[in-house]
């Protein structure tokens, strides 16, 4: 984790509710967000503010644009339309933040490094643009060695995308830190890594190597804490992105698993004619597959009850823990003492 | 498949034990093989004959260098040094070919087209190069439709690697074709795809398109036939390249699969830490994450026991079909048709 380092994240048009990467910053990271821009907010309003839609997290103004925000260090694109293209819209902000020695950060699938003017312009300033999602040059296969660590690994799986990997991830490791315990966290997804301020997105690791480059984060953060908590992705029954669930799954060796789900998905969101199995068969298939490398339990479950009244959020609950015969937690309306709890007791 | 495509293989110091690739050319591909290259060979032996070492495959002179060579319209890079690199050593016998205006196919980690000397020379000549593990541009994610193929897809899966799913594929798509099944043939892998002179190897495709590339390549194959024979690559239980096998699960949804063993392996080759489930357990394995999104059996076997004497061949295969629960096979001392009848009745 940085800390202290001032970043503007650039999320126009999409904030809050389609902006994860900004929200997931906000939330979690320990940067310094000095200002989100998203021009329609702030066009309609000059002085919006983060906590105006979303009071738990860090405060920030809401601005129209770069050149408005105050010094920062890095320039964060907190969005990616569909398909990741760059939108030539965002150029001003882009050159403003570069112009003024501030680095930038991306997580797109086209990459600013290899755009020629953002290149060119980087390198007069002498700043750094960080394409989150490119691998590095160095990925190679896994060694198969995470399971050999002392400390305690902890994967999030899910039944699908979207459930909750991320943020239970990120609460699990605060907990954990609130309770003193030596923790890490590995994060393998662009929001994650800009988190962390480091990291690899492990979905765009050439598959052979999707094992390796988990691993290779994990023995780092394994080597310095006694927890390692590793951010899941996808799922391993999703039709089209169950290699990465997979890769992430064999080369962090965890000792434990916590299934997240979002309470009423019965499809796979996007791909509407596959069936999510139920909550127990998944279980199984999850520790099947992992303990065919290294021994795991899926230790606990959390379920995500946006989708749900507040009435009825802690029966879903009840009746996931039920459904998956371990504790259940709803990460953001409730707690995940639980689930620590019962990490801490399956080693 | 092409026909008649004269092709040369460099194999230096690695034929025939280390040169799978050639070999599998050798084997299986239809094109018209004019000389192996093997300096080695060559020089302890100027008559070397491929036959002298494989008498059952294709037959073809082994000699020094390119320039000694008949006329020829492709140089193949038939080896792999560990690491994918390109030796020095072989550039005269590249350029040779470039110059004499014939293609390159390699299925190297160093890509040709970026070595600049060979990417001017081939310009020149108006040559092309194509470095098979190099993922094409437009990769995306799978839609999830190769489920509702008419055709029936049949995907070989394995114990671990190297157990001979791409021998096991080429036997059963052959042995298909002599049936005058309505056959097509999927690579996965770099040998499969210069067999068939096309393909995508899926384990350099970033993790998140795998099952796309698959499923891309399935689609074209199952649109022009009754049935595919789908290559498959590494092993669900391997702890560096499940990735790959489970893109490939997912991408093809097959509705059969053979499971490839080798007789006497109880260990992850080169992971001798892992040891392999016994086979009915991986059955249950390939069987419940493949049917998670689409339903599939392993509806044969196919036993590697090239470690056996061969008077101990046939018992081993008996005890393979017994332990997996369906009929097994020897693809090279035996006959693949006991596979073919499985799949058959299964569809």
């Amino acid at each position: 984790m940085q800390d202290g380092t001032r970043i503007a994240i650039l999320a126009h048009e999409k904030f809050p509710g389609r902006a994860k990467t900004a929200v997931g910053l906000l939330r979690y990271s320990d940067h310094d967000v000095v200002a989100v821009l998203d021009r329609e907010i702030a066009e309609s309003d000059p002085d919006a503010r983060v906590h105006d839609y979303l009071p738990d997290v860090q405060d920030a103004p809401i601005l129209g644009r770069a050149a408005d925000a105050p010094e920062f260090d890095v320039l964060v694109v907190g969005i990616a339309p569909i398909g990741g293209g760059f939108d030539e819209s965002w150029r001003g902000d882009v050159e403003t933040a570069i112009e003024s020695g501030a680095d930038v950060w991306a997580g797109l699938h086209y990459f600013l490094a290899e755009d020629e003017r953002i290149a060119g312009m980087a390198e007069e300033h002498g700043v750094d643009v960080w394409d989150v999602r490119r691998p590095p040059e160095d990925l190679t296969v896994a060694e198969g060695t995470a399971g050999d660590l002392d400390a305690t690994v902890v994967l999030t799986v899910g039944s699908d995308c979207s459930t909750g990997k991320m943020t239970t991830t990120m609460e699990l490791y605060e907990e954990a830190r609130d309770r003193g315990w030596d923790a890490g966290f590995v994060p393998t997804g662009q929001t994650g890594a800009m988190i962390a301020g480091e990291g690899i997105v492990i979905d765009r690791a050439p598959a052979d190597f999707a094992a390796g480059a988990t691993e290779g984060m994990v023995l780092d953060a394994g080597a310095e804490n006694d927890y390692v908590f590793v951010e899941g992705q996808g799922s391993i029954v999703h039709p089209a992105y169950s290699a990465v669930t997979c890769g992430i799954l064999h080369g962090a060796m965890p000792d434990a698993m916590v299934l997240t789900h979002e309470a009423g998905r019965e499809v796979i969101h996007g791909f509407e004619s596959f069936s999510l199995p139920d909550p127990g068969a998944l279980v199984s298939l999850y520790e099947d597959l992992a303990s065919s490398v290294h021994d795991a339990s899926i230790v606990g479950g959390a379920l995500n009850t946006s989708a749900l009244e507040p009435a009825n959020a802690s029966d879903a609950v009840i009746e996931y823990a039920d459904a998956i015969d371990a504790p259940a937690a709803d990460p953001v309306r409730g707690e995940v003492g639980p689930l620590l709890d019962a990490i801490e007791e399956s080693t």
